[in-house]
């Protein structure tokens, strides 16, 4: 017998809530038939979306609140008045053991700031981080901390590092996934000196993971590692240069190949093939981002996902809850302290 | 009558030197009849090769050496030995005003340090920075740092966005170019207090750019600005973050296009226009970074870059040179002091 996996849902945050919340769902559910879920939002607005859905209909139980955190609140104010809005209760369904897990795409400041508050972080975790999944040119690697934390220690960084190598081992798989810190230079001496105390900590450990040290910029797209730590600074400016590089090159492809009837024609045939190249970077593909180090698991989504984006946000959430990801940093994290405490010892002796 | 424009070349830095060097310069040549050359480096194969290049060889003197920096010599070490190297005796020659500006391809590390060593940072900026055009979705932008600082203070980044606007002024002869910083997120309370200090101090200056505030990760690919400023850590990260995804999509689609009879017919009809954009995003075509603020040129060439490259390298050092871009800052680091000095007077009063 299979447990259901019951997840909450932000029926209200994003552009187009909360239309692409049901719809998305429906399609999750499609694909996962353990999970349940728990909408909170407008029920006048939501009820005749689930309608359109049997089989989600089935599986849902719509909470109402008519309150919600719009996208310029700030997270301060988000903190005092949003515990009974649509976000506030899907993170509350979490903290309480109704559901495994929480997926919005609505406002990330206000997301981060409530479900730090609300969930703590984990035992042995300083700051939570955001991490996700980004396409590469040999399939998928994880990047962490893509904006919760602007400045960052050597011992965030190593929690990073033990919590984006547990995310590898539940979401991709991996029995010992290779990890790196970002850094200006692959050589040992690049780099500030939190990098540098950071990569000799993770070089002492003895964890389940494959630290192979530095990489640069272009180790993201080309998929050298599976797990890039760097603090919430650099990660969100190579994140969206990423993001904006790739779009770039899209739409001046399209409008090459829209330029003339020569090109149109040769679009034509080569459509399908592009078309696999398409999906490959369509971020909806690895909507998804993770809130990692709380007491209890939150998915952020884009805010401009599509219902399939939002389904694979709502699938990555399945993937975590169902793995114990929450288990694993909690047994890294001890094996990290470990030799540590050895150190003492045999130093004191 | 026109002056002669005398640029002085490390013609053993680089993959394929000292043959890129010199074919290089031989492009630059055809381009810029005013540009004449110093060339350092080994006579006995620099020699041959100029040979072939008759116009080039009515324009440039070889002066021998038998020294030079190799691509795994830390800095310091070429510091110490480094100053009769080709690398060495390049910028020597700019520093002794034979040169108005030095090229070279080879090891960036050494040669930012000999750079600082030799000529010393102008008066009024504490730091030097690597400045380099970069290809967006509408022409070209300038980004700075990209890696000669991985720490830097607000008056840093205060010195770099007057640095950058004048190379805007200089090369993309823009009379008031749009100058950010880049940042996590374009409302004022993003980013850490190094960043919101210089906002605000670019804010209250009355400079010859058009400050806009913050830019984001995809600010760089959109070309949302001309100038978009940063530290030396975050700009590696970005440069080489946008130039992997780039070639990552570049791979992809030339696999995609091959892939298949049906796509292979559709890139022969495509492949005009396709050449068009990547023609557009070649490094090649935006090569040459700057070491801005030191008292004398050098320009920076990538490593692999095509004869051409080089050729766009020293097409810059030229361009930098006819325009006094050392005048400009040094004279919008004056209109920057003068408005603090004011404020101070009003709080003596």
């Amino acid at each position: 017998m299979t447990h259901d996996n019951i997840i909450s849902l932000d029926a209200m945050g994003g552009d187009d809530a909360p239309h692409i919340v049901i719809e998305g769902a429906s399609i999750a559910r499609a694909r996962l038939p353990d999970v349940r879920f728990l909408i909170y939002g407008d029920e006048t607005r939501i009820a005749p979306l689930v309608t359109k859905f049997p089989i989600l209909k089935e599986n849902c139980t719509i909470h109402h609140t008519d309150k919600f955190v719009s996208a310029d609140e700030k997270p301060g104010q988000a903190l005092r008045r949003g515990r009974e809005s649509s976000m506030g209760l899907a993170i509350q369904a979490v903290k309480d053991g109704k559901a495994t897990s929480a997926v919005s795409a609505g406002n990330t400041g206000a997301l981060m700031a409530m479900s730090k508050f609300m969930l703590r972080t984990m035992p042995g975790i300083d700051r939570p981080a955001l991490a996700s999944l980004l396409p590469t040119s040999c399939g998928e690697s994880i990047m962490l901390d893509l904006g919760a934390n602007v400045e960052c220690s050597e011992e965030n960084l190593v929690q990073f590092a033990i919590m984006g190598a547990a995310f590898a081992r539940t979401v991709l798989g991996l029995s010992k996934p290779t990890v790196a810190l970002l850094n200006v230079g692959v050589e040992e001496l690049k780099g500030n000196e939190i990098i540098k105390n950071a990569d000799r900590m993770l070089r002492d450990a003895n964890l389940p993971m494959d630290y192979v040290g530095f990489t640069e910029g272009h180790g993201l797209a080309n998929g050298e590692v599976d797990v890039v730590v760097t603090d919430g600074f650099t990660g969100n400016v190579a994140l969206k240069t990423a993001e904006g590089t790739a779009r770039m090159i899209a739409g001046m492809m399209r409008a090459a190949l829209l330029d003339s009837v020569l090109s149109k024609i040769g679009y034509l045939f080569a459509k399908p093939a592009l078309m696999g190249l398409k999906n490959h970077l369509d971020p909806n593909n690895h909507n998804g981002a993770v809130f990692m180090g709380l007491n209890g698991l939150v998915i952020k989504s884009h805010g401009s996902a599509s219902p399939a984006g939002f389904a694979s946000a709502i699938g990555v959430a399945a993937d975590m809850a169902s793995n114990d990801l929450a288990g694993k940093i909690i047994k890294d994290l001890k094996l990290f302290e470990a030799p540590a405490e050895e150190d003492l010892e045999e130093k004191v002796q």
